[in-house]
């Protein structure tokens, strides 16, 4: 399998690719150059192939967000957003919306950076697009269910247990995305990983002043490839290890420096704002489906008991019925008792047939009454 | 769906606008103008939408605090509280009792700043009208569960079934509640986020400290308004930089600094007591409604055990008078057979007549006293 | 029922003062004096309040923890616990218990401050009858379990349901005393915040140093009430406001400044300790009642399989019956195709007569134990 | 209950007092020269009592660490065991095999401290003891489920509830110790609080230094008893509270100072990996558990749909024979209808007889017919 | 149990080394050998044992990572992977794979250290092997629900039965994987103290470092062997010493000193990452199970509706058929009791015989139809 599944990754595969300006075109890029391109591992890459079906992530990573929400697939950088190309309505919608929202700037007045107006596109498409499909579960099951409260027939429980299969893996796909904007919202350090533009701008400033410098260390540390941990003291790196330096001293400067990055404070803030609002909407999406859950499960207990209790309801009835053939029955004996074949001295009185229809008559009706009584006493009888 | 969706938010709605003094006027304002007003993104005015229908959240912002507690939605300020307008009741004693509590100032002792006052009145309304729905249910719920205790009828299963719905949606709402104050309650940064009558006072002092400074800076960054980090080191900014920059050191000063910022601290300890007083309200509502829900499921396993039992309690009457039937049959088998046209000699002598009878009926008897022991012995029978 | 409500809580109430040296006295307070004296907000007092009845809550605040552990509900303070009187047996002990110990001091030999003290006793009171509740109702349900696993009978049903209800309403009040202790346990600010002896020590020696100090800013700033948060820079303070940062302090030692407060770390631990011993009582208590939730399911679940055992033991029967009495019906169809009134030459030969007997009762007994054997072979029956 | 609760905890006990050295001795010592020896407050012994049956607990103070494994219930100090003693197995073994151990101190190469050495004994040989009953409760419940599931009888049930007794007071004692574990490896403070040995140490070195400092102290200090808190700024401090204040740095050192206490790093490592190896091993025991009881689980759940299953089957048979019963008594009339006594005309012809049985017998034999088909046709008979 | 475990752990067993430049070999090495190569002590051993059979574990130890992923036992240390050697498949595949890889370094751009490519392997053939096993039990499952909710037979509910259980298994290892991963992933100590080549080359730089200087303590030291703990002030230690106080400053380094150790905030990034990866594919594998186990429920709840359903069916046709027996019994007794052998006067009218033929016969069919309608009425029946 582990072979066979590395073929199949290196084949190249269409993508959009939307600059910061709001243009878009089509390329096909194989797996490898998106690797080199993003700076990402091919584990991450993976997230995104459509062979595999993977639940919904957002990753931080260096140099890119890697967002697989539903059918959007992308990586997002500093500069562009190369988006996986497919048929779906979805990832068209994205990219025109998109490309729009980036071409008329002004009717957003929280200026965001060009990566979390991508990033907030993906969730809100994709909480909508999950909203609607709860909506219209919705639709579906309240009117069955009812249905199946009053009366209970084949055809519509398997429609409520095909339907309790979509309600349960749409309530995983909608899970995975709260979870993981929830996860995102809990870990301050991965918040600042994503300042794409800001740990690329900070870079290019540390670079422009530390040019000499590095210049010279550079030629030092080529020969020294295959050591990955520079000595302790030595402040020299390439241009990657300062990047990371950044980006660990982003994530940490809550704690350290409050003064000299006041602005990643603030931009903390300007994530846990965005991924906050979707939150609230996906968190709503997901009690509306566990709503619909507890309303399936309550109406199975009801029509559980309500089986119950028409059975008892047929078994009184039945019994009723027994009871009554027995009954009957027994006035069956007496007149096959006298329409036995001996000749007895009863058969002499011609009222006694009169007699005998009245005596057993009665007697039939006593015993059932008795039983009707007994029953009653006995209180299994509601009637 | 996305665009009709935009132009929806755009139509002008009805607010109520509260001071500090107590005064309140009713406003036709539109989304936009709210935005620029209390400095909120588009997303964090949408979860006030009445045409969404959003659980509670409270979220803390730069200038606002943006409540949306069931009924009561409003956007609290360091200066007003502007208020959804409704006819729902619960907005109109929100309205008239935060004017009358503004007026009237000194039955308060503990001197909470303004737009916790408001924050608690939202608070307190919304747990007391929880609480009263719960309490309304317990009423109506309990009788019905042990009427369907003593005995089970159709209506009774479906009022059960409507009242557990009440029950599930109530949860739900209560639960949002309590997890939003939990959440505040959790989280040090969100709280201090909230403190905005400080905040303002602080922006203030700065301010005139930093004029000259703030002056000249201003000039410089209009021009870069393309660039959204300032560079490292560079300690100028807008108002709106050092309003966040404040944000970000009262959120921090716990750490940090303690000497010079030990009214934050206490500040903190203010929101977390008000807090905590509705959680343990909120939470007991919340646990209410559990007991509520576990009753209901008690009294359903009741039901469930009590069919059964009925149920067989049922078969054994129809075993005992099937086997009763069976017997009766086994007489008339005797009978018939004596009624059958063949002429033998057991017809001759007509004392065989009472023979047939004792004889058959004493069979019977005992037969049937047999089937009794056996049951017994087999031990279905608690008779 | 927001105004009413204001109304019930302004009548004056009985209340017993207990004094660190042990002795008690009973007064009539009303809610706004106890808030002037302990310096609590509305709100807190509430929670007091048997009008409403609220769980279990340990809550500390700047000068008093507010205790309702069950039926003990109290406000301690540095100098004296302000018990609220009831005829409850346990107020009363506690009362008397808490005396006794504060009068003779010796046999306890970790010396814990005053308010540990009286907190240790309403934690140790409360275990002990929450306990001892505990094992009452396993006395009492364990029993009718076994019962009831043996024989089902309505009234057992119905005593095991009542019993639920108490279970349940008693984990919850246990629940919430174990959540309530681990909660503080969890919090090391809010453990600080209770160190009220400590607080007011330290706040007493940092008044007598600061005096001149206070006395001039207290000039100063009785002009700026409306004011709530002094200006940054400005260490003056009212008494309030120090009492406060010195609370900060404490809370905030742990990571700050070791070497000063070393005895506000030891004092954590005190209490840590204390807590900790209580937890683990009280969680021993719930683990017992989740133990009777778990036997009283793990019975229903075997009543509910015997039942449906018993009742196909019973079909089984029900089947053998009437399978009996179809084989029955059949030989009395033969007797009454016999008995019919037609003259055909079967009725000539005497022998005839026995000859159908034996066939006729040959066949009935071959064709109930064809019944059997097809019964056996489809393994519906263990018999 | 309280004050007979204190008398009882008076009586002296039997321990065992195991030394570094692996020297035993058996002593008579009642509680209150225990709480004085190891400085323990009442509370936090009467955890170990037996009289009080409370789970099992780990509890790390200032002197001494308080274990109560299962049986194993003792007191570690840094020179010293005292077990309590017992004739159970396991507090035998315990001593044996830790006596053993510290008397060949070389077939272990990681040189724990004596403390741990003593604590690791406990946890494997508790580990062993649950991991062994859980096996022995899984060789005897699976034999009895697999029996159950291909035939139910009372026995068997009977036998499957108390073993599911048994499962749930296993699993509460294994969730207990598991917890226990997992909570110390949560809470480096805890853990560090735990170094007896290591504390003892510092303290000797750091006594040694400020000998003349605190001799003198300690004649300021002896008169001021009453005074809890020494005030702010008093660095002097009598033998407890110099330890108190070290394992405050001990726990706190990793985020102040690690260069002076690299020391006490490498010891939380220490203990971190020897939790963790037994957590690893509990761990292991619970989801065994917890497997037994999903199984049971299971196997009920299949139990009540076989049940069902043939409890339809069993009504299938019901009703064809109930149909066959039905189709008899029709044959059956038609012949009391011509073994009436009327005469009438078709008695006259012989023939008759003959077909009235035929007819009669084709229709009752097409009835049944009809029956099947119409049973098959609605679907309730797999037949 | 004690003394003979300890035995079977000093057998020698096999291994495979695998070196850094991907030469593998087998070695026969006893327990103790590996505990002194790898220093790692017994009990972290004793997770690999084959004999215990352990739930997947990652441990990070000093020198070593102690790996047991599913059938995968390793050692991972800075320089060599100790595999254990077994016939497993996955062993061989992990083996020949692993060497592959470590010989043609060029294909993978993220340059990780050695012991994270090991470790990533294990992971990543683990994930495969678990998601592969997922995906045979879905292909197993779905068919025999889908059978089963149609008709049930005892065949597929043992089927069920059985694989339910591979089930709980499966799930139980996955979710024991998916746990180690988390855990580690939060705790950035644990992941810290992975860096194996790292804290070995910074421990070989500050040896030549201190080279002298430890030369020298030495010597002091190897006097005081059984003072575990060095004096406070003292720099002096052995190498273990310092290899531990790396680690400690590793681990916390990102709180205190973020220039000098900027590396180590880009490693735990590394790993961060790599964990993430295989933590998304691990989660999803774990989500299908539980997807499969609500499928599985879901199907069970059907049946038992279902079940009832039938049941009830079937009771209605039952009752249906002895309301028509009790009719035709009554037909019986007519017949009767014109059979028995009393002269009346009735018999001397032959029209007699039809008009109590079509009297009973029209009074038994509305007899009947009065029944049905009823039933109707009471709302029994859905006919």
């Amino acid at each position: 399998g582990l072979s066979e599944l590395k073929k199949r990754g290196h084949g190249s595969r269409s993508w959009i690719k939307i600059d910061q300006d709001g243009s878009s075109k089509i390329l096909e890029l194989d797996k490898s150059s998106i690797m080199r391109h993003c700076s990402l591992p091919a584990r991450d890459l993976r997230l995104l192939d459509p062979l595999f079906i993977y639940p919904s992530t957002i990753l931080g990573r260096e140099n890119a967000i890697v967002v697989s929400l539903e059918q959007i697939r992308c990586i997002i950088t500093a500069d562009e957003v190369i988006l996986m190309n497919s048929l779906d309505g979805r990832v068209i919608q994205y990219e025109s919306e998109l490309c729009k929202r980036l071409r008329m700037n002004k009717d957003h007045n929280d200026d965001l950076p060009f990566e979390f107006r991508a990033l907030e596109l993906a969730l809100e498409l994709t909480c909508m697009s999950l909203d609607a499909q709860v909506k219209e579960l919705e639709l579906e099951i309240y009117p069955i269910l009812d249905e199946l409260a009053s009366s209970i027939n084949t055809l519509n429980l398997e429609r409520v247990r095909r339907l309790k299969g979509h309600l349960l893996a749409l309530t995983q796909r909608v899970q995975k995305v709260r979870d993981e904007i929830e996860h995102l919202m809990d870990d301050d350090d991965d918040m600042a990983e994503m300042y794409l533009t800001e740990k690329k701008q900070r870079l290019e400033a540390y670079s422009s002043d530390q040019y000499a410098q590095t210049e010279f260390s550079e030629g030092v540390r080529s020969g020294s490839k295959s050591e990955p941990v520079s000595p302790v003291g030595s402040l020299s790196g390439t241009h990657r290890g300062l990047q990371r330096a950044f980006s660990s001293i982003v994530s940490s400067s809550r704690h350290e420096n409050m003064l000299s990055s006041s602005s990643s404070g603030e931009n903390i803030d300007q994530l846990e704002m965005l991924l906050e609002a979707y939150f609230v909407v996906i968190d709503n999406t997901l009690s509306k489906l566990s709503s619909l859950k507890e309303y399936i499960d309550d109406t199975e207990d009801l029509i559980n008991i309500k089986l119950g209790n028409v059975q008892n309801q047929l078994i009184q009835f039945e019994l009723l019925l027994t009871a009554a053939t027995f009954v009957a029955t027994i006035f069956a004996v007496v007149t096959g008792i006298f329409g036995m074949n001996f000749e007895t001295s009863v058969f002499d009185y011609p009222s006694t047939f009169h007699w005998v229809l009245l005596v057993t008559g009665f007697f039939c009706v006593g015993l059932y009454l008795c039983f009707l009584f007994y029953f009653r006493h006995k209180k299994v009888f509601p009637l």
